[in-house]
Formats: structure tokens, C-alpha cells, sequence
């Protein structure tokens, strides 16, 4: 598959997209349809999802995911996204070690958002800090 | 302003949108440019917004925020949302009373979402539940 640089088409379709359906996804059958079926995804085929810490309720990041990757975070015991800057799958940790185990998956009250409690190791930022909000705190009353 | 159907239009220009700015907003000078400047909006405009309780770490809700409701969620004190099917600003618990007063507003690593740390009046769930994110656990393994 030849680079692609746009970031409006879809990846709800994994087979046109660097990642293929089931590699390293256990069964690799895809999203049960009776979750798929009442997803409210973004016009890019994506749902927000909020890893938060199981255990101290720290909120650590939020990724996207699609149906796919919905399904492997399902399926893998490890938190997966996709990205949309390099359009692929995402295994958190999977290249700095800092591993997601995936605790529960719910979704919201109108099936648009993922929350997913997790146990991170090490940090969840990129920039090393524990979770992503950690750094950047506005100020009230302005 | 006539009834709007479309879901794709950009809200961050508010003279277009039902809300105006500076309505009970406080200065109503728009969001301070030291911020602005460096927020990665979606195409709409929008930031996703996760509210969670300041002292037990519950995750309650993700709203979408243009400049302009950050701007108020910084500066009057009360969580505003962008409704992105209303088409309108949302100040959280108008109609229902289940405010959220703000005490910590953060941007994340990328500066593409905001965590907003509040005090939750009641129920943050339209449905009645403490959490949007009680009642639709999903099963791991399948």
C-alpha cells in the first residue's frame, strides 16, 4: 500500500488501511455487531477514548478508536487505537513499553465515546510525564 | 437565526452560531490568544472535553468545546459544552440544575483535548446516573 496523507477518509474499513483485520487481534472476526450496530461514530469513522487509571482514577490519555480497534481492545487485553496522523493501529506500549492492560470497556450513554480503565505501566505520556494533562494547566478567571 | 440541520459547520466563529459571545460570559473578550494559538481543533472547530469529578476521579462526561466555551468554562466558572446537535452553548445544569463547578481546566500533551476537574451537582447523566458511563459496560473477551 502506497503512503497516504490525507486525514479525511475512513478507517472503518481496516482492509484499506495499514493495519489488516485480525493481525494480532486474537479471533480477528471484528466488532460484534450488536455493539457495532449502535456506535455514533465521528464522519471519519471514529469514537474519542478515555484511558483512565483503574485503581487512582488518573485520567491518561485520549486516543481514537474505530470499530476495529474497539474490537481489539476488546479482545487483547491491551488498549489499542488508531492513529490519525500516521493512520494505522496502535497498540499503546507496544513501542515504548508503556503497556495499557485493559481492566473494562464502557461506552457512554449515546454510544459516542469509549471509556477504558486500564493498568498503565509506566507513563502514559509520550513526553514521559504520568498521564498527558499533567503538564499544560490553564488559568481560571481569564 | 433560521433552524440549522447541518452538523458540519465550524462553530469557533460564534457570531454564526445561536450562542453570541459575551453572553453571560463574563469580559466576553474570546479566549486568550496565548491559548488559542496553540489548540489542534477537530475540522468543526471543537476540542473534546472530559469532566471529571475533582475529588473521586470519576470520570462523568465528554462534551465538545469551540474557543468560545473554553473561554467560559475558564473564566465564569461553570462547565460550557458547544452542542454539537443543538447547534447552541450548553452551560451544564441550565435546565437540569446538575451544575458542574470548575476547578481545574487542562489542555493534554497535543493540545487537543481538555480535562476539566469539577464539582458535580447530582446526576451528570441525562439518563439519571452519577456517570454517562454507568450503565453500558461492555463484555472483554469477545
Amino acid at each position: 500500500m502506497g503512503p497516504m496523507s490525507g486525514t479525511s477518509s475512513t478507517p472503518s474499513t481496516p482492509s484499506g488501511t495499514t493495519g489488516t483485520p485480525g493481525d494480532a487481534a486474537g479471533p480477528g472476526q471484528g466488532l460484534d455487531p450488536a455493539i457495532a450496530d449502535r456506535l455514533k461514530r465521528t464522519p471519519d469513522g471514529l469514537l474519542p477514548a478515555i484511558a483512565q487509571q483503574y485503581d487512582t482514577g488518573e485520567v491518561l490519555m485520549l486516543g481514537w478508536m474505530d470499530d476495529e480497534a474497539l474490537h481489539r481492545t476488546l479482545t487483547t487485553g491491551r488498549c489499542t487505537y488508531w492513529s490519525r496522523s500516521r493512520r494505522e493501529y496502535w497498540v499503546k506500549g507496544d513501542t515504548s513499553g508503556h503497556v495499557q492492560h485493559v481492566k473494562s470497556v464502557a461506552l457512554d450513554c449515546d454510544a459516542d465515546t469509549v471509556l477504558v480503565q486500564v493498568d498503565q505501566v509506566g507513563a502514559a505520556c509520550h513526553t514521559g510525564a504520568r498521564t498527558c494533562f499533567d503538564a499544560d494547566v490553564l488559568p481560571l478567571g481569564r
